[in-house]
């Protein structure tokens, strides 16, 4: 067991999750806890690009943790999403924008979460409450996760406190934040090098609920027809996944960017409960174009939730 | 349904509960909700002292709420201690100090939890946070809550942060704190015209985990041997009420809020958990003296659910 507090952020880590348990785990240093930042996965292509642009190397990764070992979790609360040995572990704080499902203690506990567009403005604000200062670093991890989350402020999950919160951060650290973002995002929709199976692993999430279990994943790009082009290879992947992981549903979201729209691929065997989620039946190629949907917390889960 | 957001804490309300429920809807208006402060059930003697000494009028009496309804929690989240109906309620914030459990929600929410020993220790730093006045009304409420929870600052559950608000609170307010607290505390403690069954309802809390279902109540006393010598109509309320409820254990907890232990009665199917739970057999009248032990939810539940 590690004798430091583990902090990190839910699996398939995206640029908020990989930011946010960096920007926690100084938090929780400042508070008095020997913390660690540590990483359920590989860090994404946009992940990357805010790394190189700090110059700065990810966190080590783990897969598991022991009986016992005190963690902080950031940007997800639900076990599916969470580490292997959860159950076990003790668990100090959580710090999250999410629903709550799932989720079970024994013991009191510091749970802090708001529903913002992203877990490093619930941050920002605690940052400010125990008067921690925000430096070049620290700032530009809270910038790039909240770009990521928001998708540049256009996402529906973005509330008024994440434009506060983005403007105070672009005043602070004198960047142009759009382009920065810009180049950021569009460093995240590179999936040429990646097979059809990393693909859809990029940024997958699982859910559990009344004895149904579902995969959502979602890839960013700035044109659908680019990755729908490689539809029969990711259909091909994501029947694999149903198969090996017992899914009764993998909906497979690709987002544009630029447009704000996302076309979705339903496989499994209750493939309808997209249909009914979403009001459209799907196409011949088991697609459905979703115009305005960006958000998989707030336009896709939660109506395949309702639904079930 | 009613148009206000409606704020109310746990089922067999006790003084953090009652109090905290004003606190908190004090703070929502501040923060723009039409929120409106109510309670699960009638208010104890303790909490009565309260009132009094304010004099003002417990709020508003609820049963349920309509589907729809738009709802804040406080000092509690598990389902089983919360209101009927709140499966289909819109839950928009959770201020409380428990473990969280049987407690799932479909969209993000504000949730702050903190392992304090008084949800009103939560409120006064949130009340700080948002540089909202505490007055001599919302002062005496919050020393109230932290008194009741802490037992004058002598439960296991009290932390650093509830002695420093009580003791900044006892200086705002120009009380004799623990005179004030005393008072309200054997207040609490008269049980001379309840009835068993009145008695065992006071302050009971339903656990359900791992498909057993069962009750910890809790009655505080300044001399064990009054509440213990009527015993024989206890347990058969108790009998009564496992009967009712189909419960599995029924633990009741009489506390000596002077010397801080705990004389506990356990009864139904499952009551050798109890002996499982505190290493002791129980006498022949299925009572259990639990030395220096005060706090059901430091103490009492945590060992009950481990056990299971």
């Amino acid at each position: 067991m590690d004798d430091k507090v583990l902090v990190f952020g839910h699996k398939n880590p995206d640029t908020d999750t990989i930011c946010s348990s960096i920007i926690a785990t100084k938090l929780a240093k400042h508070l008095g806890y020997d913390a660690e930042a540590v990483r359920l996965g590989k860090i994404n292509k946009e992940t990357e690009y805010v790394f190189n642009y700090l110059g700065i190397e990810p966190q080590r990764e783990i897969s598991k943790v022991d009986e016992g070992q005190k963690i902080i979790l950031v940007d997800h609360n639900e076990e599916a999403q969470s580490v292997e040995g959860r159950e076990k572990a003790e668990v100090i704080a959580v710090i999250d924008h999410h629903r709550i499902a799932d989720f079970t203690t024994t013991m009191p506990l510091y749970y802090i979460a708001k529903p913002y567009g992203c877990t490093a403005t619930v941050l920002f604000e605690l940052y400010q409450q125990h008067n921690l200062e925000i430096d070049k670093e620290i700032g530009t991890l809270m910038l790039s996760a909240i770009i990521s989350d928001t998708l540049l402020l256009k996402s529906p999950t973005c509330t008024e406190k994440d434009v506060e919160v983005y403007n105070k951060l672009e005043e602070m650290l004198e960047i142009n934040a759009k382009e920065y973002g810009l180049n950021m995002l569009k460093a995240g929709t590179d999936i040429s090098a990646l097979t059809a199976k990393e693909v859809i692993d990029l940024d997958a999430k699982e859910f559990m609920e009344k004895g149904k279990k579902f995969v959502v994943a979602q890839v960013n790009t700035a044109d659908i027809s680019d990755v729908f082009s490689r539809k029969e290879d990711i259909s091909f992947a994501m029947e694999k996944e149903i198969a090996d992981k017992k899914l009764d549903l993998f909906v497979f979201v690709i987002t544009d960017i630029i447009n704000t729209n996302s076309k979705i691929i339903a496989l499994g065997e209750d493939k309808e409960l997209a249909e009914k989620a979403f009001g459209q039946e799907l196409d011949e190629d088991d697609s459905m174009l979703l115009e305005g949907v960006v958000s998989r917390k707030k336009q896709i889960a939660p109506p395949l939730l309702e639904n079930l």
